[in-house]
């Protein structure tokens, strides 16, 4: 297959993220991008399976690895003071680089923790589950969770580069690999009808795990995440239709415990409830629900949030989220497929409306 | 007295530090710069003494508190997290303002949540100590200390205001006042000699707390690191100037264990003996090192290493300094008074001599 690299446009923070096979194993590629001394931070889950390939294409580069649990319930500041202490210990100083081997948790980690060490040093993203190659590595949000709240502590740091290697997919679990889609699928709401047509099309050839497919779909989100991203760095505008569906789905990854729900599941069910509050707000149809969430379940994910998770949760959650700017909670509406809106003056009734429809279809299971 | 204003020039980043007296009892000044909620971040020393003072000023603005332990042993991440904890228990959101009241503890702790919380809110300074006024409040540095080294972890974030109020030295014991000293003659030997020469003629009426004689001294330093940050926001040259006797006297705090010498008389100290190292280099004469030293011991301040801290003590804490960049070591050095160099190719034979030189010193006493 090709290669592709998509550009992120940044004034002095641009940077490339190259996405094609067997990056990994291009002798001297990630080497490009770093400087003296490099520290790759991953997880107990992907160290044995790519650790050794990305040591070995560093050369004669000095260099040393963090191996931190796996799973978002280790993302917090006591995990990330064991990525400060390998740092410290071996005498890291601000000309290195911290490269990010694994998914979301492990990106946002190393690069908090990139962000902060020294104030400030270089990073590089290598990505190895779908929704990190879509999402977190692209955009330059960096943080850890604390126990009120998800991504509470962060900072906004971009890589130097990013390696969205497909090879690496090949060991991601099903489930994972779906939640990926999630993210993928929310580009085609809010941005792109085409690519949202596209994707209705080419569902199966994704499940099926097809690398041209996938390195595809990934291109297209990458470029879209970046047009955003680049419009708006810090996110006071534009940026937060990104987060379609993620004001209800951090409501369920919180309230269903972090790690209980993937990201992309809880973000799936979220994009639903947001699909529903939209037509309840008289922006769409019945039809572009129906729409939507057949999409979403043609890709094996949730399309109802989670039993456990009532009204009352939702609202407690919801209130605590980012996206409540001077204490008024703004939702990421659509007003058709390919176009999202930000819109903090809707009904509270709608709102009311549709965390009462689905408490009542979660009864009915 | 006349109050004083000096702007920092960043572009989008720019604020105005307030020189004056009697700053925190005018309504209506501070909340200026505030937003929809503010929460005052302070200690346990100046809570009593002026926490009651802001939360007035702040007049009808939604606000709150977090009181920290006194003290650089408390400037850690665990410390941090009390300060996520009270902005999340009360439902901060991402439009809210922290205030920094206290000493340059408070100011990095309370810099780095602000850079940090929900990825970066609004930030106030109102330094209470000399050192905080001249030196921490200004330039963007914020900071935790790790048990392996002190301001490792940390950001650059800018505040939108500054308030030097005069009236709040009254109450800041001599020994801190004498250590503010230390950073405002340091101003002197790197930037400006006119200003050295004032220094040199006013140090008794700053001793005996002249208001107008301090103010004046804070202005000029202000000025002087205003100049140096917008030239040089990230510290990627030029700012390192601001480190004179920094390297050595980090040496020295973390040596002795932080708190037990206060960062000025660390820095007294560290200009000495960078003064030294300046003439062993050939760049100065002894007679220059004198004059520098003469001064600061009117100022009261430590011209001598602490016995505990050896040769071998000062390079293992000097090898892991921030000024180390790929490996080598970069030293500020003196060519005059009033102009300092970056220094990362000197003789390593001149820092030994120096660190030798002030143990056979020590030896003496």
């Amino acid at each position: 297959m090709t290669s592709h690299t998509v550009e992120i446009n940044l004034g002095s923070r641009s940077y490339p993220i190259l996405i094609g096979e067997n990056l990994l194993e291009q002798a001297g590629l990630i080497n490009t991008h770093t400087s003296s001394k490099v520290m790759v931070v991953t997880n107990e889950t992907v160290a044995p399976l790519y650790l050794q390939k990305v040591l070995d294409a560093l050369g004669n580069t000095p260099k040393s690895s963090v191996v931190l649990p796996d799973g978002e319930a280790f993302k917090n500041l006591e995990t990330l003071d064991t990525i400060y202490d390998g740092l410290l210990r071996e005498g890291f100083d601000r000309g290195c680089t911290i490269i990010a081997l694994g998914g979301g948790v492990i990106g946002d980690m190393a690069g908090f923790a990139a962000a902060s060490y020294q104030r400030g040093v270089r990073f590089i993203q290598i990505p190895t589950t779908l929704l990190a190659q879509v999402d977190s590595s692209v955009g330059g949000k960096t943080a850890v969770n604390h126990p009120l709240g998800k991504n509470m502590i962060g900072a906004f740091h971009q890589p130097v580069a990013v390696y969205a290697d497909m090879s690496v997919l090949g060991t991601l679990p099903d489930r994972e690999f779906k939640a990926g889609l999630a993210e993928i699928i929310k580009y085609g709401f809010i941005i792109d009808k085409t690519f949202f047509g596209w994707l209705e099309k080419n569902i199966g050839e994704l499940l099926a795990r097809n690398s041209s497919a996938i390195a595809q779909a990934v291109k297209r989100s990458c470029e879209i995440k970046a047009d955003v991203v680049a419009a708006d760095e810090f996110e006071r505008g534009q940026r937060a239709l990104l987060n379609f569906g993620h004001t209800f789905g951090h409501a369920i990854e919180a309230g269903m415990g972090y790690g209980n729900w993937l990201h992309g599941e809880a973000i799936s069910a979220g994009m639903v409830m947001a699909l529903d509050m939209s037509h309840r707000c008289g922006l769409i149809d019945q039809s572009v629900c129906r729409r939507g969430s057949d999409l979403l379940a043609a890709a094996g994910l949730p399309v109802l949030p989670p039993p456990q998770i009532n009204k009352s949760t939702f609202l407690q959650y919801m209130l605590r989220d980012k996206k409540v700017i001077d204490g008024s909670l703004r939702l990421i509406l659509l007003d058709s497929i390919g176009q999202a809106i930000v819109s903090d003056n809707f009904d509270p009734e709608m709102l009311h409306a549709t965390l009462e429809h689905f408490d009542a279809q979660a009864a009915d299971i």
